[in-house]
């Protein structure tokens, strides 16, 4: 149970705070929206597995494995993304400018002042843009927000991949607008 | 210099970022402008001295100091305080309410899953309110992501406490509607 008495305790991470707390749930899902759906030369399914990784590597299942099923949905890859991605990607085809962004956006969830001007220069030398190092480390910052507001409010959350399909699907194709 | 070109380089922290991306701006100003200045119990003085101590602890020098001369400008206490936060409030009287909270945001700042139970339990004791708590552990997992931004992008900040006390004049009585 949560920490705190939610409007339905139904409702599962951050779902069940955004409906506690419209008025901060505005900002945060227009945010997300922008951020994984808006417009970008990152494909949705790339921003996906940025923010399913920076989510697992916090230890936020709900984050992790929901926006693993938004990859997989965008990517039309089945639901062992999601286990694929808590490894490292070893088997999902992902190109070296991801694998490079993805480095960046693990020294973001550690800490900002970690990203060195060498991680920089590498993603740049595989192609990366400067709005897409730009993107890369606000969607790094904002799990750490995201999944701080989940588990610091100690909200529950189904346990395995196949609860999170049908989420992903709608997070992927109807996007973050609604609640 | 920033590790991208933002298009004035002259603008500090935050302030060249949102510049350069006025799509996620908007959910990022309205964020801060919702937390720190929208209606609440907790007055805008002690949720700035929860987001400047959060930011402290993730050592961002621009987003510390400025939240800490915002929080002094609420107070009317002068900018010693930007330091008293760093040292854990020693000399500024504030209630044990908020010592309480300050400690659960430090652990939200660690990680989401170090909040217990027995944190919660204390700051309720001592008054909190569910929507407190609540207001708390976003505000504190928010810094986490301004934070990161920040630091993650390389942007440059002012050295000394006295560059920031009109921006922390600005951001306590104007707001973060414009940038």
């Amino acid at each position: 149970m949560a920490h705190i008495k939610l409007l339905n305790e139904e409702l599962p991470g951050i779902v069940g705070l955004l409906n506690y707390r419209p008025e901060t749930a505005r900002p945060l899902l227009d945010l997300a929206e922008t951020l994984l759906r808006g417009e970008s030369s990152l494909t949705s399914g790339e921003r996906e597995i940025i923010a399913a990784s920076v989510s697992y590597w916090n230890g936020c299942h709900f984050c992790h494995t929901s926006h693993a099923a938004a990859a997989a949905a965008h990517l039309k890859s089945g639901i062992g993304l999601i286990d694929d991605i808590k490894a490292g990607l070893p088997t999902t085809p992902v190109s070296d400018k991801l694998r490079a962004l993805l480095h960046i956006a693990h020294q973001v969830q550690r800490n900002g002042k970690n990203v060195t001007e060498d991680d920089i220069a590498a993603a740049r030398a595989l192609g990366a843009t400067d709005i897409e190092l730009h993107d890369t480390v606000l969607i790094a910052a904002a799990f750490c927000m995201y999944n701080r507001y989940v588990d610091g409010l100690g909200t529950w959350a189904p346990g395995p991949n196949e609860a999170y399909a049908e989420m992903g699907e709608r997070m992927a194709h109807v996007g973050y607008g609604k609640y």
